[in-house]
């Protein structure tokens, strides 16, 4: 089979591999479509080295189908999954507690461990998911980045009539905004690049422009109040320092980005108004369910997020396109084909 | 009468004044005693000059005798109150809110507004609480400090069993130590002076002294968990630096210090650890509600916590010496000798 490899900062190379074994508990699957995502772009740029072997296959956005499956499993060769792609020790404080997510020896699959960049790979069946039919293959693989969304939303409990604004229009903040819209909020995106505006206003959301004042629009649109919910989702310092001007008393900062660097952040202005941040990170099972629920009824959109997609050969320039930005918001690896 | 005015940076006055007219729906107290505050020896150092005017009068930490009230108010002379020292505007989103003490136009009484570091101060009715008489003076001239912890304790949801950490063991730390203890945690305060170190020792709390790995300390005392909760109460760069590794999975940092400057915070380990960040400011009326509850049950420890009584000719000396730091906790002006 064919398979990629992580050879170091900037280089993957693409080659045979053995068909893995699948092990007891485990499912061999045939992978169709993998997404890259923000985190494989630090991983290209060798920021994840400490977590990241030389020689590894990352791909953690993956749809596949079933190879071959224990018959205990309930899952049968043919069957289209997507991969909740987490190990966790079970018996740590965030195992004990309902949030395995956060494991605090958690393994990520296509990070810590093998993904799915490959023709074949190996899961254990309780991190498998069934895919309805209603959905294409490209929307299937945008499961993964959705069940972050919901996640998010989740998590800072947007509820109808909020005003919410998600700083960064990439794939996780027009899930955000769409998400956030289905449950009933007003949504504001903020983003700079054009393609990006563009294709936020197609899908029918309102958006802050490149060179317009953030913080003055949503004074405006709050009546002085402040929005209820801000969604960080740029990674940018800039943001970060903007971020706690836009938010009501008592109203709340989700922090979605990852930020490698402690950031300057005003906290006086937490005291001033009692705000809240609380980070945002990953799944729980119920995150997966609600991202195939609202994919499948059509609540979300999705196809338009896919700007293309490209076979496993050219992983290495889809990754350096990515990172110099431009016209571009989701990339898939289509290893159906 | 006596009064005190600020003068500028650096400056207090001491000089006559003429006793102050209520008006409707105002009381004038004699004050008896006022606390210095950390606000205060902000204000000494010049840092608050756009709110506290030349030749105002500060001190909000205020316990006083009635000595004229409006007979609808339900006050009537020689009754001994304490101060809210909160004047709110009604209308803004935090006033409609049930949140009034963070309203967006607010004016704090020995701040924005005349205080009570003076003889005779006039203060709203809506604004005073009978102390009952199981409270000395000195006892009830740290309601207000113990309204905070309050306040603070509360929003932070401390609960019976938690693990509390309070990086910062001055006056207010020391009161969030002992609501939290009441509440049934187990808390460790964080100090570097010795003299405070010794009182809060003598308080019967678990202090982790000078030249001790307060990470260190916590990862052990937690079983490698992180604590629940985190105060931090220093108001120091390096104190934001750590705190986001003292605390668990999905655990909460409670912002009480005042940092006038932003800061660098681990933005990392709130998304990988899903931690909170609240702010907590003031208090709201049930804060001191339970203040002097548990003032008048004994269920917290004031008097030792009263490093000295100075008279109002001594203000300049005691901002002063309070800002070499060294042993001392609350220093009281008595107004009433």
């Amino acid at each position: 089979m064919r398979a990629s490899f992580y050879e170091g900062a900037g280089r993957f190379r693409i080659g045979p591999a053995e068909v893995p074994k699948a092990g007891r508990d485990e499912a061999l699957l045939r992978v169709r479509r993998v997404g890259i995502c923000g985190t494989d772009l630090h991983i290209f740029q060798g920021h994840l080295d400490h977590r990241v072997p030389r020689g590894g296959t990352i791909g953690h956005e993956t749809l596949a189908d079933v190879a071959e499956a224990p018959s205990a499993s309930g899952f049968t060769a043919g069957d289209r999954v997507v991969v909740e792609p987490l190990r966790v020790c079970g018996t740590c404080r965030a195992c004990r507690s309902g949030v395995a997510y956060l494991c605090y020896s958690l393994k990520v699959l296509g990070v810590d461990e093998p993904g799915g960049m490959q023709e074949y790979w190996t899961v254990a069946t309780d991190r498998l998911l069934r895919v309805p039919a209603a959905l294409t293959d490209d929307q299937a693989a945008l499961i993964e980045p959705l069940a972050v969304a919901t996640h998010d939303v989740r998590r800072a409990a947007v509820k109808a009539g909020d005003r919410v604004v998600v700083v960064g229009g990439g794939p996780i903040g027009a899930l955000i905004s769409m998400v956030a819209r289905h449950r009933g909020a007003h949504v504001v995106v903020s983003e700079v690049n054009p393609f990006r505006v563009d294709m936020l206003t197609k899908l029918g959301l309102d958006v802050v422009g490149p060179g317009r004042d953030l913080a003055a629009f949503v004074d405006s649109w709050t009546e002085g109040d402040g929005a209820d919910v801000v969604f960080e989702v740029t990674g940018n310092a800039a943001a970060v320092r903007a971020m706690t001007d836009l938010v009501r008393v008592q109203g709340a900062i989700s922090m979605v980005a990852i930020h490698a660097e402690p950031l300057p952040v005003d906290l006086y202005r937490f005291f001033a108004r009692e705000l809240t941040l609380h980070g945002s990170r990953l799944y729980a099972r119920e995150d997966w369910e609600e991202a195939l629920r609202l994919a499948a009824a059509g609540a979300v959109t999705l196809a338009p997020l896919v700007s293309r997609r490209i076979p496993l050969e050219s992983l290495q320039q889809g990754m350096e396109e990515a990172l110099r930005g431009g016209p571009v918001m989701k990339v898939l690896i289509d290893l159906a084909g």
